[in-house]
């Protein structure tokens, strides 16, 4: 109990009130489309009025940012972590009518990492949690494709916009029909400089048909697993905002289900546009089932993790049968994309011997001594086509894992890494056959001077599908600051067409993030993604700088803070030097 | 007293235990050259043994490190704030026979902002202070040229290798023959990805006639005022390792003395190669004895700030007198490049009218009001000639500042900057001339697309005079992250053959850096520089890389420490997961 009050204590997030307090002067407000039910949630953000000099006042315009916050920032829902968050597409995927509730996959003691229910029970009373993922008040019955996939990129390639293509228009379009920057008046607010795409193809303004044509191409991928109505539509690929990802996820030494939900909400209340939960150990069923249910944005997991945990950590027993069980098990509870390590063959492991860090993902090194084991090709290569005929009926996204990325500057671009994205280059297809809306996982450590090489092959042998990287780290010399070595190489990769970055902590390499190693996370990469928005020229994000910079200009200080990718820091900074609240009004 | 006691508790920096203990396992060494006094200073890492698969051990070499903390980290060299550091150059200066000590300009109460010596001497008894700076037993006799110019780039037209040429061709080589990088073992440690120069000419080892030939076509500078013969040499170049500068300086609502010095050891503690003092308010004189007296990385300043203090703060009555007075006085100090902005030219002042954020350069602000207040032309471009003919007197270089650098990304690469930027070059030709080392300033707000643009232009405007920008920011959105958003530009730019990166603190744009601040902005810069140098593929600069990366692999956690950019850092969040100490040994 003593524990318990002082997680509360410690953590009082799961609270509107604190939520609310990180981004002052700000509302969350919808902009509704044609589709019943599409009503795209965006932040605004009130400022104070300029100080003429004739003594005059000028209004400032509400500013408008893309939110990732979901209904936590939105005093009209209620907050109950304890029910889940409402159901948003639940009425367009029953209206496709192509899908239907069936009794699902039968939960097993297994899922949570147990090997009875008594043993399982027993640790629950022990815990003292609340029950497991069966009897949580947040459950529904899975549904399935009845037939057809019922995959977004299915939809496309007939030609059908989809509510959820018509959420993604607006919202990367912040919700305005005007869209055309100002090119000469630099004292506008919607001044943008010209932007350097370096092949990327934006139009003025998004339309869900751009959005659906995008899809069908494979150039983009709207991951929203049917059975996680709760998302609110985002979109992943070249020709859109750059996206980030937050990883979260407990461990054997690790966290609760309470703390995991807390990370969610705390990493998309500083922008994270997808979440990973990469949990192992005991209970990752129960923790998946309470992210998704609580969760406005994509959650990706890795299922080879829990397929790990269910033949108790032993690589060499891992199956087909059990890695497929895993899958439908996941796709049941609605995760929105899997990383799957399909292109770690067994003739590649070879390549990584005289490097200098081997193999360093988890998925990788698991599917590499699987195959050296039996010395057997790697099953989620030979069985591809079976796990794409499982996802599809669920409109599962394939993120197709870098099992053999470089860990180290010095095994940067080298032949384990570029034949691994050949043959992802190959799955792609498979994937794109089966209607499956597949991406593509890249490194890792890169130096500046080949990453542009990354993204060049990326395109090159994966035909453009959305590419997906772990920063890049740019040096290997400061473990404490790999959000800052990650920052600059992200920023870098986002310009030259990569649709999603993946954060990295401070903790990276040193241990798992905690809360603040989070927010440290999320910010520098959404730095380094409008970096990147900013350098592709997105219409409109200039916007945001134009705002702050002329509050600044201004000394109106409330504006700048609130403006502010992180008003709190801003804030505080400011406030060493400078307390008096008088100091902050222009 | 109480306040005193206060300060020393907080702030027991100068202290070689206390320095020592941010970098362990570390000594200090030295490298000798040809010429007598030439002991080139290197940190040297011990590292512990490998333990083979077989049982056995393999030894791991020590890491050799370029090395900015001076004689601070040498337990050979007494602490002795008080007494300054040993004037290791003088002996040099000596012998060449050029220069004379001479009765210097007599110091005046202005100096220090005093009205006459009854105010100076009534405030210094009031405040505690320990004598002006007549008193101090820092000072000696200033030098001065006796005819001609005793630049390094004087000698290096006259194809002398001086010992402080030896001295950076050693430093930059880390005291090594054999510069050769491996290019096929990975696992080596001396392997090294081949860089991508962007049109630097980096040979595979710098001499010490390289260096020579490099400062002679201006491409390079080797900032050494002979008045300040206390500090090591450095080189500034784009076919050197990339530099980083940290600004210190009180303010009218400052720091003390002492603050300021300990500002200075903790900046060069973590790696800045020169320091800007931009002290304004009372004291700056005295202030800037004891930095430069307390220093061995060259120290740079921005002589308008104290001749504006000298006029009471208005702009409208700075002359061409005061202005010269204080270059005279702060030359004879021993300030080893100073910011002078020359370019803000009348005519250009009107083009920042319509700017986001009109003119946020200080020293730019300052001039462009006294252009207006006369309607003349500043009268640092007026003067410029006399300017050079008493910077050669010493070895002063001059920093040519941006002082219509851009404030907001909407105001990036407009007509005034990029017009100053053709006055630079101009002022460039008039400084060589008169055998006058120069480097450009550069910008500041630039988002991502526009920084090739300008490493394009100054090359070509200035005549690949060495570059030297503050940051660049890539975008305007995160005030108390702005080492970040300008970490990212700097690496781009660095990479691109940028000389020197001016760093930007959490606090930029939000109050004056405390002590964190400059940590955490040093340490970003540092990482920027160094993914620059890998980038551009600077031999050897990759070995870090390499040996941090084999710690990490090895699981040698106290090596991966000890490697580290900070490594009180990386422990300290290591520990927050896995405090024990046997965690870290291999």
């Amino acid at each position: 109990m003593a524990a318990n009050r002082q997680r509360s204590e410690r953590s009082p997030l799961l609270n509107r009130e604190t939520l609310l307090s990180y981004f002052p002067q700000s509302q969350r407000v919808y902009v509704c489309g044609t589709n019943p039910g599409v009503r795209v949630p965006f932040r605004e953000v009130r400022q104070e009025a300029t100080r003429l000099a004739d003594g005059g006042r000028e209004s400032n315009p509400n500013v408008r940012f893309y939110d990732t916050s979901g209904p936590y920032t939105d005093p009209a829902v209620p907050l109950e972590p304890g029910k889940g968050l409402p159901a948003i597409r639940l009425p367009w995927i029953e209206a496709r009518g192509d899908s239907e509730p069936y009794f699902g996959r039968a939960a097993q003691p297994i899922d949570d990492g147990y090997l009875s229910w008594n043993h399982k029970e027993k640790a629950e009373k022990r815990n003292g949690a609340s029950g497991g993922a069966l009897s949580l008040p947040l459950s529904r019955q899975p549904r399935r494709a009845k037939r057809d996939a019922v995959t977004q990129l299915a939809y496309a390639r007939r030609g059908i916009v989809t509510p959820e293509m018509e959420f993604v228009a607006i919202r990367e379009n912040l919700g305005r029909e005007d869209r055309v920057p100002e090119r000469s008046d630099r004292e506008a607010l919607s001044f943008q400089l010209p932007g350097a795409p370096l092949g990327a193809r934006i139009p003025e303004r998004i339309t869900p048909e751009f959005v659906r044509d995008e899809i069908a191409a494979g150039r983009a991928i709207l991951p929203a697993n049917i059975n996680h109505p709760e998302s609110e539509p985002m979109i992943l690929g070249r020709n859109f905002r750059v996206k980030i990802n937050a990883n979260i996820g407990n461990s054997a030494i690790g966290s609760s289900v309470e703390e995991e939900v807390e990370k969610l909400v705390w990493a998309i209340l500083w922008g994270a546009d997808t979440v990973m939960d990469l949990s192992t150990g005991k209970d990752i069923h129960r923790i998946r089932e309470w992210i998704l249910r609580s969760s406005p944005v994509p959650i990706g997991t890795v299922p080879i993790y829990q397929a790990l945990e269910k033949v108790g950590g032993r690589p060499e027993e891992l199956s087909w049968e059990v890695y497929r069980d895993t899958l439908i098990e996941q796709a049941e509870q609605g995760v929105d994309y899997f990383t799957i390590h399909a292109g770690v063959l067994l003739r590649y492991v070879p390549l990584t011997a005289r490097r200098r860090c081997g193999i360093v993902s988890r998925g990788g090194s698991i599917l590499a001594k699987w195959c050296l084991a039996h010395h057997e090709e790697n099953f989620l290569y030979t069985h591809f086509e079976e796990i794409c005929s499982i996802l599809r009926a669920y409109d599962v996204s394939i993120s197709l894992g870098d099992g053999l990325r470089p860990g180290a500057i010095a095994d940067a671009n080298d032949e384990a890494q570029l034949a691994e994205l050949r043959t992802l280059g190959e799955l792609t297809q498979i994937a794109w056959k089966h209607d499956v809306q597949v991406m593509i996982e890249g490194p890792g450590h890169i130096p500046l001077q080949l990453i542009q090489e990354n993204m060049d092959l990326e395109l090159r042998h994966c035909w453009e599908a959305p590419f997906y990287t772990l920063g890049p780290l740019t040096t290997d010399v400061a473990p404490g600051y790999d959000h800052i070595t990650s920052a600059i190489g992200a920023a870098l990769i986002g310009w030259q067409g990569c649709a999603m970055l993946c954060y990295v902590t401070p903790k990276e390499h040193l241990g798992l993030p905690a809360r603040e190693d989070v927010r440290a996370g999320v910010v520098a990469y959404k730095i380094a993604a409008h970096a990147a928005d900013l350098a592709k020229g997105f219409p409109g994000v200039q916007e945001w700088d134009n705002a702050l910079s002329k509050a600044r200009f201004e000394f109106r200080w409330n504006d700048q803070f609130a403006l502010s990718l992180d008003p709190t820091m801003a804030r505080s900074l400011h406030d060493e030097a400078l307390p008096q609240e008088a100091a902050k009004s222009a």
